[in-house]
C-alpha cells in the first residue's frame, strides 16, 4: 500500500526525516509493505525549501493545503515548540488524519488535549521520538509490557546534560568547559537553558509517566533541579565513593494513583546500568511486575535516530490503516 | 474484546504463563480492551494437572479437542523441544490459528516452514518469548527498528552461561564450582549440556537473524564453542587486560547476502554495555543503519518473564483480530 503524509516543519528534523525516509523507502517498502510518499510540506523559510534536497514543488506556505487534502492520511509534525505546533496537530486529528510527532514539549504539556482529540476522531497521535530518540520506549511500554504493572522509571533522557556530565567526570572539566565543548560538538545549543535545566527531562518523564501509569501531570509542576551547580568537587567525591553523578529523570508510584515523579542529578553507584551511560546516550530503565528489569540504551536524539522513531510511528499507523 | 486461547503443556513455563495471564488479567484488559480467557490445556500429567491452578475441567488430553474449538484463536506451545510441539503448532496454523511461543529450539529449526504454514493460512506465528525472555528484542526488530538496515547483532542470549562466568570471574570460582552454584540456585538445568555448549544461543542468534536481516540458516551449522573449557585462569587473564569473557552470540552482514554467525566465548572490553551484563541477565546490541546502537537488557528466561513477552504477543494478536 501507499500512504501519503505531509511534513510541517523543514529545519534540521524535518530534512533530516525526510532524507530518512526517502533512503530507506526501498527497505521500508520490502520490510512492511507500506510505500510512505511524503506529499506536501509545509514551510516558510526559503533558505530551507532552497537548500534542499524536497521538490520545490512540495512546499506549502498554507496549512489549509494539507488539511483539505483528502489523500493526506499522516501529519507528521517537525516544527517544534509548543505553538502553533499543538493547533496544527489538533487540527489535523480533527480533520480524521493521523498525528506523529518527536515533539516533546508539545506533547507533555497537551497530553490530554492532543489525546482527546485523537480518540474523538477516531485516528492516532505517536511520539515514539520524543523520548530516547531511536530508543523504543513507548512502544515497549504500551506493547512489550502490556501485561505488566510498571512501577518505576529511571532515565537518562537527556544527552546535552549526560554529555557534559561525562566530560566533567572522565576529563576533569568543570561545567564551563564541558558545556563549551558540548556546543562546539553539536550537543549543545546555544541557549542551553531547557537542557541544563531540565526542562526537556521533565517534559520527557512526563510523557514516559502518563504511558506507563496514567498518570498526566504537567511538566512544570515536576520537581526539577538542573546541573548548572555541579562542580568539579562534586564529581571528585561521588567517583571516590564509587559513584557517578547523572541527571536522573524518575517516576514510581508512591501509593495508589499517587505518582511522584522528578528531574535532578542523582548519585548512581557505578555496578547500575544506568552509571555507563555516557556522553550523549540516553537509557531508559523499566521496573516492572512481570518482566523485572528492562533496560533500553541508544542514541537519545539527532537526524538519524530521529527519523528511525519517527518512520516507525509512521509504518505502525500505515498497518492499522491497511 | 474476549478472546479463547489454548494451552499447550502445563510444567513450569506452562503454569508460570497461566498465572501471569490470570493474575493480570484485569491489568491487561485495563490497559488494552482484551480479555483473555484461557478455554483448554492440553497436558497429560496427572501430577501436573492436580496441582492447580487451572480448574480440572479445562484439561483435555486430546489435541483434536483443541484443534476442532472454532473458539480457539490462539494456541500457545508452551511443551518444548522439537516434537511433538513443532507439528502441534503447524496443525494449529493450518487450522487457522495463531500460534504464540517461547520455544526457541523449535522456532530456529522450523523457521521457514513454521512461516510458510502462518502465510498460508493467514495467521501469525510470535515467539517474542524465546530470546532473552521479557526483552522486546523482535518487537525492536520487527516494528520499532523497521525502517532500519540493521548490520550486525551481538547477545549474551542464555542466562545460564552467563552466570556461570559471572560467578568465575567475580569470586574466582572454577567453571565446576559455578555450573554447581548454578544448578543449585535454579539457573542451571542436571544436565546443562544445550546451555554451557551453546546450542541454546545458536537456537537463539538463528531466530534473530532471521528476523534482522531475512536469513534463515539451520542452528546446526552455526559456528559454536561453548564455555566447559573456559579456565579461571583465562578469566584472571581478561581482567588484567580490562577485559571480561562473555558467551556472545553475533551475527553480522559480512557481504550483500553472507551472514556470518557465531556463538563463542568472546573477550569484551570493559567499557562496552555487553561487559556489564551480569549474573542471568541478557542483552542484545543492534547496530543500526539510523538509530545507530540500540541495547536491551532484562532477564532472559523465567516464568515471570516468559508470561510477559508471551502476553504482549497474544494481545498484538487479539488487537490485529479486532
Amino acid at each position: 500500500m501507499s500512504i501519503k503524509i505531509a511534513l510541517l516543519g523543514f529545519g534540521t528534523v524535518g530534512k533530516g526525516t525526510y532524507r530518512a525516509l526517502e533512503l530507506n523507502k526501498e527497505e521500508i517498502a520490502k520490510r512492511t509493505g507500506v510505500e510512505i510518499e511524503i506529499a506536501k510540506i509545509l514551510e516558510k523559510n526559503q533558505t530551507a525549501i532552497e537548500s534542499g534536497p524536497a521538490p520545490k514543488d512540495s512546499f506549502t506556505q498554507n496549512y489549509d493545503d494539507i488539511l483539505e487534502d483528502k489523500e493526506i492520511q499522516i501529519v507528521i509534525e517537525m516544527m517544534g515548540g509548543l505553538e502553533p505546533a499543538t493547533s496544527f496537530m489538533e487540527k489535523a486529528l480533527n480533520k480524521g488524519k493521523h498525528v506523529v510527532t518527536p515533539n516533546k514539549a508539545a506533547v507533555a504539556k497537551n497530553y490530554e488535549k492532543l489525546h482527546r482529540a485523537a480518540s474523538k476522531n477516531n485516528v492516532s497521535i505517536r511520539y515514539e521520538a520524543s523520548v530516547g530518540g531511536a530508543i523504543p520506549v513507548i512502544a515497549t511500554i504500551n506493547d512489550s509490557l502490556v501485561a505488566n504493572k510498571i512501577t518505576k522509571i529511571e532515565g537518562i533522557v537527556n544527552g546535552t546534560t549526560n554529555y557534559i556530565l561525562t566530560k566533567m567526570e572522565e576529563e576533569g572539566q568543570s561545567y564551563e568547559e564541558a558545556l563549551l565543548g558540548a556546543q562546539r560538538n553539536g550537543f549543545a545549543e546555544a541557549d542551553p537553558t531547557a537542557d541544563v535545566e531540565g526542562i526537556d527531562a521533565a517534559n520527557k518523564i512526563c510523557i514516559l509517566m502518563a504511558e506507563a501509569f496514567g498518570v498526566v501531570k504537567d511538566p512544570e509542576t515536576i520537581e526539577r533541579e538542573g546541573i548548572t551547580n555541579i562542580t568539579k568537587d562534586d564529581i571528585e567525591k561521588a567517583k571516590k565513593s564509587g559513584q557517578t553523578i547523572k541527571l536522573l529523570a524518575s517516576a514510581f508510584i508512591d501509593s495508589p494513583g499517587n505518582v511522584k515523579a522528578s528531574v535532578k542529578p542523582t548519585l548512581i553507584d557505578k555496578s547500575s546500568m544506568l552509571a555507563n551511560v555516557k556522553n550523549e546516550f540516553n537509557a531508559i530503565l523499566l521496573s516492572c511486575s512481570m518482566a523485572n528489569d528492562i533496560f533500553l540504551y541508544g542514541k537519545g536524539a539527532g537526524m538519524d535516530p530521529t527519523g528511525s522513531a519517527v518512520a516507525a510511528d509512521i509504518i505502525a499507523i500505515a498497518k492499522d490503516i491497511e
